[in-house]
């Protein structure tokens, strides 16, 4: 999880409205959570790397040892290896909106906007686009 | 899953702007995920039916075979049966927001939008608000 | 979950366009879902739980039983020990984006807009941005 909310903040313009933050990738997310302790992003990385293994087991744990339902494969099928990677982006979303005032994100005071790597290392692109408001 | 990409940009009109994509429905979610493999879609939807399942278990397989807590029973109690429709269109979202400029969608290259369907075959509609940037 | 749809809409102007909502707090969350049968939040907000207990076991359910991999710990480590909260917020989302027509939210005849509490009870700000289509 890396934080981004100065970049996002030094394109705002003068006046009110909302940033939309967009990522153009199926392997990453974006969210908005702590950032105070880097415990959290820990603890919620790892929280999803545990929810959605690369390679689930048989029977599924989520399933809760029931087995997979009939033309149900239990193992992830996509050939590249990393659908717990695109999961996790629709879990988490592929766009925060946020809103401004007077050139400033509205965020409150614990809140960071946050890049998710899922598949990473990779070079990453975040698009913003701003709509004002009135 | 079903891709809905191609429809939502031929609403798009010049100029920038973005597209808010909105689901008036509770049972199902809008998302942006890969589309090209399409074991991709399959791979995601069928982590989600078992990360959810219609019928939890008890004791509950998320809580790690620890009994439910007092006053919270394991089941689903809603009477139509659909509760991990609800749940799954939570977690999806009901809403994608995306970027477009020059009255093309700001999708990455392997990005599509999909509705995601928890509770069919129905009839779905989705809304389209376009708001422009300036 | 608390509905806050009535309180959203108070604050609509006349016309078109988008309202965005968003909690300015990361430890609880904002969604759409059913407002007729209370069943689904109390089936959803009981699911959640689960899915991100407060305290998770060692092995992790979520990983099926398998140890966690060298260098992560199968406990949350925040001092605050709320990271379930934490979590939770960023799976439901920190906003939601709804369209809007002649000053009325663009729902679905079963959506309510909800405020999720998930490390409460505590007061919480919902800050609403509105952008104006055309």
């Amino acid at each position: 999880m890396v934080e981004i909310t100065p970049q996002v903040e030094s394109e705002l313009p003068n006046g009110d409205g909302v940033c939309v933050c967009f990522v153009q990738h199926t392997t990453c997310g974006l969210t908005i959570n702590e950032n105070a302790d880097p415990d959290v992003k820990r603890d919620m990385m790892g929280w999803l790397r545990r929810l959605v293994p690369q390679f689930p087991t048989t029977p599924s744990p989520e399933a809760g040892g029931t087995p997979p339902t009939a033309g149900e494969e239990p193992f992830f099928r996509h050939y590249e290896h990393n659908s717990d990677a695109h999961i996790k982006s629709s879990l988490i979303g592929s766009s925060v909106t946020v809103p401004f005032a007077d050139g400033r994100l509205l965020l409150g005071r614990w809140q960071g906007i946050y890049l998710c790597e899922f598949d990473g290392p990779r070079e990453r692109k975040v698009i913003l686009q701003i709509v004002n408001a009135e």
